[in-house]
């Protein structure tokens, strides 16, 4: 892929070289058929912490622990850095485990915070109007979606059947415009009390960690059917998470100032706070049947994980462990920097990745393949590797 | 009340009458602190279901329960049935029990479903347009809500704040345009596998029952907020719902033919099945400060449950236990049978209720009590009383 028109992301790093001992992510595994317990990513092993004596570490799902709270989990980070240093560790071989969707989802909330993306998709949708709407620039814009059908890495997506746009009223069939959007989400451990906002200062009190998301979209069906209540079969049908947890303490190396947000928002979004308007240099790799087609960096991104959580808890929303909120199609400025096919190909009418495939291509095939990648700067110096967020695409059913 | 210009509706039964036998509702409740589980309201007592041996009934929620399918809770039904005319149950005289969430809501999905309803929102807010849009007929309308803020009946209601639309930009602050949705929920109890459409005549086989529903919205917030994506946190701050779930057996008596379609829908919709294009002769009363305010009737609904159902999963999307799915408000043709203060008071233009406050009323106000109120026709040719949704306006924090 060449870009020339953007600065240089890093490659993603090769091999075992992004699950080093700084980074430990945490995921849920399976040997054998036997019962799901927690793990930990290490080079290519998973790091059994069963058999210590803390049920929160024999649960089936991450979310005991997430519910412990950030003293808990500086703790369980220490014990398993040393545990996984000293050699000592029981583990397995990635090939041996089955890997889990790693937390149960409470509420999932998506939002549209790079400004790169809004934009694209306003000049896409309304050639003819500002690109982003008046309220874009004063709040990050966010809507609930389905969290009984967020799947784990690797699931296969079925091609929804849905209604689109006819000549008069609706047509019906499968989808026929089948996107992917490149997203990074937050996953909270700690839930906060109904009626009570959460301060943007308080994201690593309540936030467990990150983890890569694909919020696969059927842009026809979301065409149709998205006014005046927003995206609803368009979306739920399939959301794809990593089957690892990168927690908050992996990421400290990773953090950067946000682009920069005129005007500057309400003082509860607290934009003058360097801790809180602040995003993570995420570089992120979208690969469609093999090649990478696209390169959006996090860090280009308006509105930050501190800002979207005292969004989201403005009203007194409360939170629950398992929640997950996610950032939105990242995008950045260049064109080989848009995270959805609906950008790349600007809308279908520019299909893209010519040098690919004859004639180029606009939305998902059957058959397709897609791989999320993203890595960070580690705190010991080098890349980490956040999990993988893969899916292939099915032919519709019946 | 006087109402002129729309059908009589019959009253709401008064007392014990609309929890007899033909009825019994589901519900969980604790006494002195104890523990809690699953009980059966009859007349003005909580009968107790514990003892039995069957684990589903000594749950704290009826989600167990409810995943056990129609030939279970048919059953059940029987055993309570008998139970209860024997005289013989174990129960609590209902002022000696603490009544909670009756179950754990896995997604919530709130739709549009009240033609009056989507015509008056639409004339209100954009009053030279056609008041429905182009997809309303040939799809119900609807989006995620939060499913981790439904609360129980009788919880207090914090007035949120929130960003409202401004003179340049947004103003900030609590709500002033708190409104009440009178809607009717219904609750999945068997769920389904991603990827397979639930068919519009499989109604009985995942819902369990049903449970009224008060869909709290702040107006403002959701005013400046719902382009593009939808409504947030103009609804996520609170949804209140019974404490009691009727189950569809005790509203046999209920259905009605829809009050009709055009144009027909699409075969998914089954439109021409009168299994599923029928509703339910639902009677709702609207009480606020003492006063009813308008008597919904959700008869006069245009999508039908069954409709709702099918839509929601045509893309594949899973069921789970504890799903609700919600009508949306629920207006009828007359103007003292809306369903919100928003329509009420014409978008606060026209104060109502001039009868019983001076000057009329428009939005909540602090210390408000809103009751909802559901009768339906029973199998024993009297009526029930679905559940009370009763909540109280606290003033605004911070």
């Amino acid at each position: 892929m060449s870009a020339p028109d953007q600065p240089e992301q890093p490659e993603q790093p090769s091999g075992l070289e992004g699950f080093g001992l700084d980074h430990l992510p945490y995921g849920v595994f399976s040997v054998a058929g036997g019962p799901r317990r927690v793990g930990v990513r290490f080079a290519d092993t998973v790091v059994d912490l069963g058999g210590t004596g803390r049920p929160e570490l024999e649960a089936p799902t991450l979310n005991p622990l997430m519910a412990l709270g950030p003293q808990v989990w500086a703790e369980t980070r220490e014990q398993v850095t040393t545990l996984v240093g000293s050699g000592a560790a029981r583990s397995h071989p990635l090939e041996e485990v089955a890997l889990h969707l790693p937390f149960e989802v409470a509420d999932y909330v998506d939002f549209y915070c790079s400004e790169h993306h809004a934009t694209n998709v306003g000049r896409i949708m309304r050639p003819d109007d500002e690109p982003l709407l008046p309220n874009w620039r004063h709040l990050p814009v966010g809507y609930h979606g389905r969290a009984g059908t967020v799947v784990p890495s690797g699931t296969p997506v079925v091609r929804p059947h849905g209604q689109r746009r006819g000549r008069e009223g609706p047509a019906f069939g499968p989808s026929r415009r089948l996107d992917l959007e490149a997203e990074l989400g937050f996953v909270v451990g700690v839930g906060s009390r109904q009626g009570e906002p959460v301060p943007a200062t308080a994201l690593a009190d309540h936030v467990f960690g990150v983890v890569g998301l694909n919020d696969w979209s059927a842009r026809d069906v979301q065409g149709w059917e998205y006014q005046p209540l927003g995206p609803f079969l368009g979306k739920s049908f399939a959301t794809s998470v990593a089957h690892w947890v990168t927690p908050l303490a992996a990421l400290e190396a990773a953090w950067v100032p946000l682009p920069g947000q005129h005007p500057t928002p309400l003082p509860y979004l607290a934009p003058d706070d360097p801790q809180v308007a602040r995003g993570l240099d995420i570089a992120v790799e979208v690969e469609l049947g093999g090649h990478v087609v696209a390169r959006p960096p996090y860090a280009s991104t308006y509105w930050s994980p501190a800002q979207m959580l005292a969004h989201l808890t403005l009203n007194g929303a409360s939170l629950r462990t398992g929640d997950l909120f996610a950032s939105g199609t990242i995008s950045g400025p260049g064109r080989e920097q848009r995270g959805s096919l609906l950008e790349l190909s600007w809308g279908g009418a520019e299909p893209f990745g010519t040098e690919h495939w004859p004639g180029g291509r606009t939305f998902l095939e059957d058959g397709d393949t897609v791989v999320l990648r993203y890595s960070a700067p580690g705190t010991g110096g080098g890349r980490i590797s956040l999990g993988e967020v893969r899916g292939t695409i099915s032919p519709a059913v019946r």
